[in-house]
Order: C-alpha cells, then structure tokens, then sequence
C-alpha cells in the first residue's frame, strides 16, 4: 500500500485517527512503522497529505493528519466490461481503480459463464474492497463508480447511447478493424470483451449503441493486460 | 489456450501429432473438444497453421497437422525487471510472453527482497512453463530469452552498455522527468523497478549505462499493470 486511505469513522479528532483493522496489521507486518515516521495518507472520497505516527501499539495506531493535496485526475473514460471470471474480476478490479477509470459497467456476454454471476467477490463490500487496493497502490482517494448490468440487450439498448453521447466510443475487438487511436483527450466510453471475445450479434449492437470496433493486433491479451494495454494507449 | 503449442517429440509423422499431458486434459475439459474439429496449433519456434482432431479419447488425442502461418511480429524491445515477488513474477513472465517481448533480463536491485531469489518459480522449467501460457493466450510460438542477473552493479556497468547500444534507453521512474514517449518504431531498452522503486543510486546506474528516466503519471502502477501499460505506450 503505497497510501494509507482514512474514512471518517477513523477520526478522533479533526487532525487524529486511530487506525484497528487490517491497516493497523499492514503497518506492523508489511510497513514495520515505527513512532514518529510520516506516512502517505488519503481520506477516502477527499484530500490526500501526510500523517505522523503518534503511537503505535498491538491494538492501536493512532496519527496525527495534514491533508493538502488533490487526488490524481481520473481518465475521461466510461469502461464497459463483459464480466470476467471471478478471479480475473479481482485483479481487473484493482487495476481499474488505480489506472483512474472513475466509472465501470460489468456487463454481460453471450461468452460470460453463467456461473461467473454467482461469484462472492460480486457482493458490493467485495468490489469495493478490491477497489481500495487499487487506490492504495496508485495512491488515489475516489472510488470508481461499478455498475452491474447482467443483461446484454437491454443495457446495450437502453442505456448505452446516454452513456456513449458525447464521447468516442470504441470496442475493443480483434480483426479487420481500425487500430485503436492514442493520445485522446476528448471522453471516451470504452468496451472490452470476455475471453473468447464479443461475438457478431454483440459487436453489432454495440456499433449500432455508437461504438466503432477498434483493434490491438493479432495477440489475444488477457482481459486485464488487455485493459491496462487499451488505457495507456488511449490517454 | 488460443493456440494448441506443439512441440517436435509430439510428431509421429510429418503432419500427425499425438498429445497425452496437460493438452490433453484441456482439449478434454476446457475445450470440449470432439474428433473432426479444427484448432489452432502452432509448432514451438515455428509456424504456425490447423490441427484437425483425428481422435480423442481418455489417454490420447491425435490431430493431423498443416502449418502454413507465420508467428505475429515480436516487439522490438528488451525489457529489464527488477525480480517481481514470486507470484507476481508468474503472471509477468505470461503477460511478457503474450505481449511479445523477444528477450526479458531479470535483475536484482535494493528493494528486492532477497527471499525472492529463492523461489522455485525462477526455475528454467517453471519459467519456461509461465512462457508457454502467454505464447498460448497470444497466439505465438517463439518463447521469449530470460536472462537471470542476480549483481546489479556487474550487470549494469559491464553487460548493459552492450545492450542499450543502438537501442533507446529508457528506465520507468516516477518523479520530475519526461513523460514516456508513445508510439515509437526504434529499438528499445526498458527498465522497470521493482514495488517501491529504484533507489536514486540505481537510477543513476542505470543512466550511466545510457537509459532515460522516463514517467507515467503520479499514479503508482503494480509491475505487472506497469508493463503492460507501458509496452503498449512506446509501440
């Protein structure tokens, strides 16, 4: 963890939290803290700056909190994702929070394994969990907005032009297909599929909701490389 | 697996290949292959082409074989990395297969944790193993060079130069430097530090031996999210 993120609940006073949890063990064990050092701290949702070890015992650590300074920008990207396998979701998970995506949509796939909904790490305390660490590592206090959609159709219909408009859309889809631009500064709304890929019929829908199929070259990427790829080359 | 990887011991005649390990299980389990289908294989270090399943049944699985397709370009690139942690470094080996890099140097630096010498991981065949899954997932044949270098200091100052030459440079670092460049066609040498950064001697090292501190942004990227956004920033 690269930030120690706060939340309101850990104030004490205006400039002191006391810290209990897995970041009182996180301190010990992976940071072996030691009273007096300063550490990167961000209250989540709001400042970052720094926060000086007062006291740090089994039970407790406690800190006294200066906070300054700005989180990073988000990237101007709306992320569509056909949901990947639980363990993959995860990882995607924290790579998208620390990348800057400020808002994601898990979307169903005709080659998303039905299974793949029942997932425990669906469950929102399991999401935002995965998204903290995404922010700790980057060292960012805002969490992405995840927007689960479990039918295709109907989103892709209904609610994706909205989203679309205003911004370029694009599809990540290997074949015949333009290369994916770089560089962008305008928005962008940005889909990516699960392994295997979109198929015709999705492709289709999504071009007609306003997205242009856009290509990486002919090496299939895992769906997390794939995205970590897709945003460098974008912004 | 995208790509059936075969290798010269499976031949047993110049367009049969017969299949008995972990290829088999997948044909078996994942795939759910049945006799008559057409895959696609690839022979190690060669071409590429269609395998159509002859048989298969629980101990075997026979293809006949026309391989006609050359592997995608690799990236002309040598990618320099600090020794991830074990678990990281799986999933960096499969990500820098799969990506295309034809030659990675695995170096030791301040913040390596020593143990991480110690993994079974850092095994030839274990490594080779990681390999073998990104070529798959990517659809390549050519296994990447993986160069161990466990002294820092010899390795830069002696074998270094050499490589950078006729290259350009560049080492990943946060801080007060020039953004990475993007979409470059030259040769490139790339450092990439280990969770916490080079230490200021090491980046001064590494400058010496010609490569440019370059950055990403403020946001703090794990290795793997930082190769792959990077690789696929500069090509």
């Amino acid at each position: 963890m690269n930030l120690l993120l706060l939340e309101a609940a850990d104030f004490v006073a205006a400039d002191r939290v006391v810290l209990r949890d897995r970041r009182l063990t996180h301190l010990h064990e992976v940071h072996r803290a030691e009273a007096g050092e300063c550490l990167r701290v961000g209250l989540l949702g709001g400042q970052m700056g720094q926060g000086q070890l007062l006291r740090l015992d089994a039970t407790e650590a406690e800190l006294k909190i200066e906070l300054q300074q700005t989180p990073p920008a988000k990237l101007p990207v709306t992320l569509l994702l056909a949901l990947p396998r639980p363990k993959m979701l995860r990882r995607v998970l924290q790579t998208v929070a620390s990348m800057g995506v400020p808002k994601l949509v898990l979307l169903n796939s005709y080659r998303v394994e039905k299974s793949f909904w029942q997932t425990p790490f669906l469950e929102p305390q399991a999401i935002r969990e995965q998204l903290l660490l995404g922010l700790e590592q980057a060292r960012d206090t805002v969490l992405p907005e995840v927007i689960i959609e479990k039918r295709f159709k109907p989103f892709v219909e209904d609610r994706l032009p909205q989203l679309v408009a205003g911004t370029r859309g694009l599809v990540g889809h290997p074949g015949d297909y333009p290369a994916c631009p770089r560089a962008l500064s305008e928005p962008v709304t940005l889909a990516i599929g699960p392994e295997g890929g979109w198929i015709p019929y999705e492709v289709e829908k999504l071009t007609e909701a306003g997205l242009q199929p856009v290509q990486l070259g002919d090496r299939i990427l895992r769906v997390e490389t794939a995205v970590s790829a897709l945003l460098a080359r974008l912004f």
